[in-house]
């Protein structure tokens, strides 16, 4: 099936906006088992539009156009649809009411502009916006089905989830039909991963597609079913691809590692603290981002000064002359200090080299020392991630969480970072 | 002039990547006057990439190809472009040289894969590569001047700022050449930047032009000059501009607001603490994130729970119980905690509503109290930001680190969040 993409307005041209709807579509159409044959992106000019719309539409079996559906003078999908397709375009009535309806609720009456978001090509079917004033519409334009939707991401995506893929996966013959359960994964490589699901389960059905996507610094495994093939067959083995990767795993769909954490603490009623010098807040952050993390996060400390770690948290100037601030007795005298400080259930502290600067021979930049667990139980690990600054902070957040969570659930399984 | 980009890779195609490579392209080309007139993205797919090259070549005057020059068996894009123009591959002596030695430095020896990337479309330009083992490399193909760089960001950034940009501008007829001046703004929104240059430069040259840019929450506001112009009257405008802006302006090029903030607080050997209820360490981070940032802070606090803001910070219960968690007294109270636990020469504290729960009608999510400034010349503002909770914990974050930054120039400049 070959399914083209078309994405227009001068912001997707000119640099001001990162192109993510195109990443929405080409994973719900993967989790379909569909690929995008080609993308195009083009500014908003209508003699450009009407020629790739014409152009496209004799070649591909699907095309979803992203933008210019909306209210501005600029916005020039549907005139350029009716072009290419020979078409009038029409005022139409469910399209006029849903703008109607949209600008009284939000208590202004309905303007010229937001009436031309109701000029449709004629004989074309409505794909419905609940949040916003630009309805998706669909025809046919020579052998191919075309999708208009707006170039909003949150509107955008309403529209695919709800209308679009459905659509195209009624419209796939059965034998291409797929559906796709996602684990997400952490504290395993590629490697490994293949390499214990080959030695494990090396009977694994040819029926299920296994895929693996990193999505740095987590791991996402996906198996992928043909509807033909019964569901049953995909809920087994996705048990069994559970059960080999263990604690790996800590989540399905687009759960992510604090996402995790902050449900296992809302589910125990349980409390987290953290003392961070190298992330400088990035852990608590990352936490706190979190809806209903207020439950689980009363207090953290940002402890960068050796002066810092010693006054706030209690870390003796004696560990820290001996040892250094990058040490296992520190990082451990910090989780002491902030776990008696905020009374929290689990604790997390670490100290590193961020970099550029900093680092030395015994202790080059990338090294970090993390120390987690409960007062009666504290743990030390350290590490090495020299990757620059800034990835160096996000990979010790997620290391810090995951080894809080890998605690929390009691588990002997080694992670591998 | 009619420039197309044509990037490939499955990488591209199935949401793995959110390609940023081609918003680095727009906006250097943008900064010399020109528009990308068409983005066509393929997979990796040999007979797909020779078509698009053949039919892009036809219509554009530059062809930038990103992706593919890499050394696995999905790296096609010296074949296919060979194939489209007709010549044949050849080893090239200074890629083998390039590979080779690149190698060596990383310990490992040369192998079939990487000597593949020094086989390159016969009689075409090497583009080098400082950091890469991919070198680029430019050839004319019908009247098209093809450049053909790396997917890799980092490799693709340098040669674009090195090579292509300059060559593109060098090719440019010299009454198209121009040159942009970028500065950084924050506390003014672009109507009222509109408004206040119409007002107080109304002569401004039309020579000049001006551009926005919003790049959320800060803005960029740019000032282009053709090359005829002399670069002297952009250097008067732009100081003019720099002079009516005042402390609006926070920086130039690519200059962020807690890197300002840094810069500043470095210049002057002084420090920063915060304490943080809502924002929950992303103020702390974004300052932390910014190297050499150890020298300016030693402490931050993540305060989240009244148990942890009257413990830690000293905020009383009375003022608690009095006015609520999220108030004028509070934030008060926790930046005299602050200042005074870390002994830090400026402060910044933060207490609000981030959501989805916990809002009132008195108080509604995306309420924000802020208190800054230093132990005698407390301030405290309380702000609205209705905008949902990821994007209120970043608002607060920026309006913050910028209320410190002008307290700290001493400003009477009244910012408009």
């Amino acid at each position: 099936m070959n399914i083209q993409l078309l994405l227009t307005g001068d912001e997707v041209m000119n640099g001001d906006v990162v192109d993510t709807n195109s990443v929405l579509m080409a994973k719900l159409l993967k989790d379909l088992g569909l690929e995008i044959h080609k993308k195009t992106s083009i500014p908003d000019n209508l003699k450009l539009l009407i020629h790739e719309i014409k152009t496209i539409t004799k070649a591909a079996d699907i095309l979803i156009v992203s933008g210019g559906i909306g209210p501005t003078v600029d916005d020039l999908t549907s005139e350029a649809i009716a072009k290419a397709a020979g078409i009038s375009l029409c005022l139409d009535e469910i399209a006029l009411k849903h703008v109607t309806s949209f600008c009284q609720k939000r208590g202004f009456p309905l303007n010229e502009p937001n009436k031309k978001q109701a000029l449709l090509p004629d004989g074309c079917t409505i794909i419905p916006n609940p949040i916003g004033t630009a309805v998706g519409f669909s025809l046919k334009i020579n052998e191919c089905q075309v999708f208009c939707t707006p170039g909003v991401p949150r509107e955008l995506s309403v529209m695919l989830r709800d209308q679009i893929i459905p659509y195209i996966q009624k419209q796939l013959p059965s034998h291409l039909r797929t559906t796709t359960t996602k684990l997400q994964v952490f504290g395993i490589g590629e490697a490994n991963l293949q390499k214990i699901i080959n030695e494990r389960l090396p009977d694994w059905p040819k029926e299920l597609e296994l895929g693996f996507r990193a999505a740095m610094p987590t791991m996402e495994v996906k198996v992928t079913a043909r509807m033909k093939t019964s569901e049953d067959l995909r809920n087994v083995w996705v048990g069994k691809l559970r059960s080999v990767l263990g604690c790996h795993v800590f989540g399905e769909d687009d759960m992510t590692l604090p996402g995790c954490l902050v449900k296992m603490l809302n589910d125990r009623q349980e409390k987290i603290t953290t003392a961070e010098s190298c992330t400088g807040g990035l852990i608590a952050s990352s936490i706190t981002k979190i809806p209903g993390a207020s439950n689980v996060f009363e207090a953290g400390y940002v402890t960068y000064s050796n002066r810092i770690k010693a006054k706030l948290l209690g870390v003796s100037a004696k560990t820290l002359c001996e040892n250094g601030a990058v040490s296992s007795q520190v990082v451990k005298e910090m989780l002491i200090g902030a776990l008696g400080l905020s009374d929290a259930d689990y604790g997390l502290a670490v100290s590193g080299i961020a970099g550029p600067d900093g680092g030395s021979k015994e202790k080059p930049v990338g090294t970090v020392w993390l120390a987690w667990g409960s007062k009666n139980n504290i743990n030390t690990k350290c590490l090495l991630f020299p990757f620059g600054r800034e990835l160096f902070q996000i990979f010790v957040a997620h290391v810090g969480i995951d080894l809080v969570r890998r605690f929390i659930l009691n588990t002997s399984e080694e992670p591998f970072y």
